[in-house]
């Protein structure tokens, strides 16, 4: 049976400042209302004969990837949570094992959460021939078949025809330089290397038993000691963090004789850059790309995309990409957006937050925006979910004060339980142990002012929790 | 003796996102800490034998000149509130009528409240030598001797010298093309007619009465009826409203045979855009000007302003302006800047309020900003001056929960008045009378979230209020 496999791994911050480490590019939103991830897993369990989809992600984001999967509604077969990064050859380890766990003949469509494919059509083509050559045990690539010489992707040379539309790799050639690359684009026989592959699970562990042994090693060791937490795999993190940190393209494709590329051509992008954003979305006239609340006079060839409650206004300026977030905005020619890299790490040398976090944080139970700050207080926006609960906790700095504006929270202080309605308020005194919850099927959002000598997210002595974060 | 007269009624929109029309360029501090109304005033009063500044400024904006005059510590001679906007001919006779009524031997000094003068000693030197000349009953205007071509500004041109320094104007020219512009520069005998004037203010009433009598009737009749209203001249309305709409220029100094102009070189600007913002700013080694919270990559030629709590990063970019408020960011080319009305035009046509107010917005007792909105609620964080009370209200439609974070507030509350300490609440029950003071000497600061059907600032019945505004 085919089983996708979504990689979540990725904590990319070229998309800077939407792209954050908490939230990463395959959860945002980017194009349309869904997520890449979103569209990701979607376009997966659309395949015909495909079981649920099963995610490896990083444990920061496992609430994420289950609550967008529930959006959704696509049925998950598993979410297992890397201990820390690796790499693919060991995340895709621990995926071929959870599948044989449940299907001991079990083919592995593996694809990167943050890609975007227009033509599902002819990727549908593709993944029927791909499973044609899987079922006669090839491992198989997916490549795409390249309409310009880009310089930013690996390729790969396929060899003689193994079956329609299928070719064993002659080789896998690194990002070339650009008249390279136009040779590679002229000669046809090559193809980009998109990261997505499909085989039999086994087959895949036999091979990097073969070419990597420490990596399968490890991961045997890792998925020997699994445990399920709500709808979480966790992995021993000692014998995960023994394995080598290497790609399945270094660790296995590059390695194995059986390797197969099935080119495709189906509207494909990594989104690996916001100038790449602005290529594959849509454009008005003069070839800009607005979300939200814009004002543009004379302006082109620009990517522009203004936050909630703010407006941006443009005049005159030309290829720019212009990205707004609660509390950063970048502006940057459209042509040296790989330059983000460079605010990100000097946002990392200078010990600040705005590449690791947004000013909106999502929390299993809801969210919180830290919507005003002064020196002794602070003022969030809470939103809880219907049946959600934060955890019983409590603070040895601060009060909160909470005022409710939608929504009935039921409120724990101490040894009474109470609900606190619409435009009631309650107060939480400095170390009482407390809890938020919402029994209704309506969202409570409550704003929080927390009062006292330090305010920070450590403040916090978690003595229950529903999420099993205590 | 010597009468500075500061008009402030612009209500200019060039500096846009920045300038809004309840918090005009005058009022905000663009180059250092202190507000171009502040630089004015403070320029004004040191003058030798100077007396207090008048300031003219339209009604709305009144509570802000009276608490720019406090915190720079300078004693106001008044401020005329213009009823609506004439020009500035109605504007300084106003001022002359109420100069007049204490010192009938008055000079007025007249100063638009939003120039730089960089060189106060080549200032000082120039209004001794417009001093000399009003002794003789010049009304004398005040010429920048031009250093480059510039065609945004009207020129005057010089006829014979009167005294040292002193000339006839032999006539006014409006603004020119670049050629024409390039040729006055090359005769010399040009000057940019500044705005600013001295002149004995009978003798400008005199020339008044004689050329535009109609305007003079007016503001005879309007300060006749003028009451005062804490430091406030309130003159009468309708009898202002008679008056044509003129310029000092059109309506005396073109038509007059008593115009003198004193050429002045003192480091003039009328920042009248962000590109002369850009200019008159001191740069760093790349031509960028940076205020706030900026990191750039490869930047140049640039003014980049981040507003509070707000990151700004750039990349690649050159001759920019980028300009970020709480709820408005403006990217534009330098040298496109004229256009920031055509945005403020969309605004109006769209019937938005982004060119109207700030997010925060000053108060005579202090100022509120609004931090959070949703479908039925409303945060704002409220400063409260020492001293200082709001009125006594009601809301039809609102109840409010106030949290107080710093300070201590006396509330009243229907019939009962109470404090409220920092890390104390309260609430105000829809169509309760209340009122909030703080009667200590530290600012009070605190969280208030409304919750109603409508929140509306014109929600409000004043039944008592000390600065006059029931």
């Amino acid at each position: 049976m085919l089983h996708p496999v979504v990689l979540s791994g990725g904590s990319g911050t070229r998309l800077w400042p939407l792209s954050r480490q908490n939230q990463p590019k395959q959860f945002l939103s980017l194009i349309g209302d869904r997520s890449l991830y979103q569209e990701t897993v979607l376009r997966a369990s659309g395949l015909p004969g495909a079981q649920a989809p099963v995610t490896v992600c990083s444990d920061d984001h496992r609430f994420m990837v289950g609550e967008q999967l529930q959006t959704v509604a696509v049925p998950s077969g598993g979410i297992v949570l890397e201990p820390m990064a690796r790499n693919t050859a060991p995340a895709i380890a621990l995926a071929a094992l959870h599948v044989l766990a449940g299907d001991d003949d079990a083919t592995m469509l593996v694809m990167p959460a943050d890609h975007l494919v227009e033509d599902e059509a002819a990727f549908r083509e593709a993944v029927a021939r791909a499973t044609d050559l899987a079922a006669k045990d090839w491992l198989v690539a997916f490549g795409i078949t390249p309409d310009y010489a880009e310089t930013g992707y690996g390729y790969i040379l396929r060899a003689e025809e193994l079956a329609p539309g299928g070719f064993r790799i002659e080789r896998f050639v690194e990002k070339p330089d650009l008249p390279t690359a136009e040779r590679y684009l002229a000669e046809g026989t090559y193809a980009w290397n998109s990261g997505m592959f499909l085989f039999r699970a086994q087959r895949y562990l036999d091979e990097l038993g073969r070419h990597a042994p420490a990596i399968l090693a490890a991961a045997r060791a890792a998925y020997a000691t699994a445990t399920a937490d709500l709808d979480f795999i966790r992995v021993g993190a000692e014998a995960f963090a023994a394995s080598p940190s290497d790609s399945i393209d270094y660790a296995v494709m590059e390695n194995t004789d059986r390797a197969a590329v099935v080119p495709v051509s189906c509207g494909w992008s990594d989104i690996g850059s916001w100038s790449s954003l602005w290529a594959v979305a849509e454009h008005d006239a003069d070839g800009n790309r607005h979300e939200g609340d814009v004002i543009s006079v004379d302006t082109r060839g620009s990517l522009v995309r203004a936050s909630e409650r703010r407006l941006i206004a443009t005049i005159g300026v030309e290829d720019l990409v212009i990205i707004d977030t609660a509390d950063a905005t970048l502006v940057a020619r459209k042509d040296r957006v790989q330059d983000v890299k460079t605010v990100v790490d000097r946002l990392k040398a200078a010990g600040r937050s705005e590449h690791l976090f947004h000013r909106k944080v999502y929390r299993p139970w809801g969210s919180y925006d830290s919507i005003g700050v002064g020196p002794h207080f602070q003022v969030k926006r809470i939103f809880v979910k219907p049946g959600a609960a934060l955890s019983l906790q409590k603070h040895q700095h601060r009060a909160e004060h909470w005022v409710v504006v939608s929504g009935v929270a039921e409120v724990t202080c101490d040894d009474r339980v109470f609900e606190v309605r619409e435009n009631e308020s309650t107060y939480i005194p400095q170390g009482s142990v407390h809890r938020l919850r919402n029994r209704g099927s309506t969202p409570v959002e409550l704003i929080e002012v927390q009062s006292g000598s330090y305010l920070g997210e450590d403040d916090i002595v978690r003595l229950e929790d529903v999420y099993g974060r205590s």
